[in-house]
């Protein structure tokens, strides 16, 4: 598994919302700027933004158009340089094919999720396994809101075990969850 | 080295702006959100906010009395419960003493910065390293902006090695790096 075979999608939907009810949410502007610097910063191939909502695509292809060609783009190259790795997509399945044709073979999907299941996979265990299918690019999915659906979970080839400190509260960001996973898999 | 001994200082004055100029930084609503639900999801006894700035400080105080006591906190518990951790300060000094009063003694402390240098302790050092002098307790020091002054960084008792994925880029979000900073001292 190396980073550069490696992309972060980040779904707007299907996501649950805090009563567990399946949802599109909004895109948030910080999680495309930290996402993107994390990928950038762990060396990854690319950032997979995720909405169906054409109004939703439109604000997010405003934001990518300031730092790729606005003002941005000359006043923070280095956010300019982070932010090149996103690629808008309306949902998961774009990603799978745009990774899938980038790199020459459908992308293994790993999910994630803050709840417990059965079966997870840890990320130091995906750090070191050698990939059973060598050349296959790997695809990291996270979800806004309260998670990904069932739907998406129940689909992927793996499920990476939640992150877990010392207590059992486990409501991070998914900008802290991005940011943990990934320097887990490819940090230091 | 536990996590109910150590704080997190998140610093919007004295750091640098992106042209090396020390400055105030204003205070971003999701620091508070995001570093408050880490710090208590890794355990953490204290997250202190610290702004120099009186109409910050009141703007902190509307968002956290939002999660206290308004609508928040009877919407969404979990995050009133990360919020609770949120101790505005005016300046690292301020956090140092409430933090001596909280531990009967004066913390370490430990500051971050993405540059390098020398003498820096690594977070698995930091991690397994039995305390020089066991029950002090700790403050990790963050900078906004393009990060802690030089004055900062000096007056600290020790120093954090940057966080490095396999690339040079080196622009994680302030968000990011606290996150990553504390899954590698507590998490697991």
């Amino acid at each position: 598994m190396t980073p550069e075979r490696t992309a972060v999608a980040l779904l707007h939907h299907p996501v649950l919302n805090q009563q567990g009810r399946r949802v599109a949410t909004a895109v948030t502007n910080l999680d495309v700027h930290d996402i993107a610097r994390a990928c950038r910063t762990f060396g990854l191939d690319a950032f997979y933004l995720a909405t169906p909502i054409a109004a939703q695509q439109r604000l997010v292809e405003r934001i990518l158009g300031h730092w790729s060609t606005g003002w941005g783009a000359s006043h923070n190259p280095d956010r300019s340089e982070a932010l090149a790795l996103v690629r808008l997509v309306p949902d998961l399945d774009a990603a799978k094919g745009d990774l899938a044709t980038r790199h020459g073979s459908a992308p293994r999907v790993v999910v994630t999720s803050a709840r417990p299941a059965e079966r997870t996979v840890d990320a130091a265990q995906l750090r070191s396994d050698p990939d059973p299918e060598p050349g296959r690019p790997l695809l990291l999915v996270f979800g806004t809101g309260s998670g990904l659906a069932d739907e998406v979970l129940e689909a992927a080839d793996a499920r990476l075990a939640p992150l877990e400190g010392p207590t059992p509260y486990n409501h991070l960001s998914v900008r802290s969850a991005v940011s943990i996973y990934l320097d887990r898999l490819f940090g230091r």
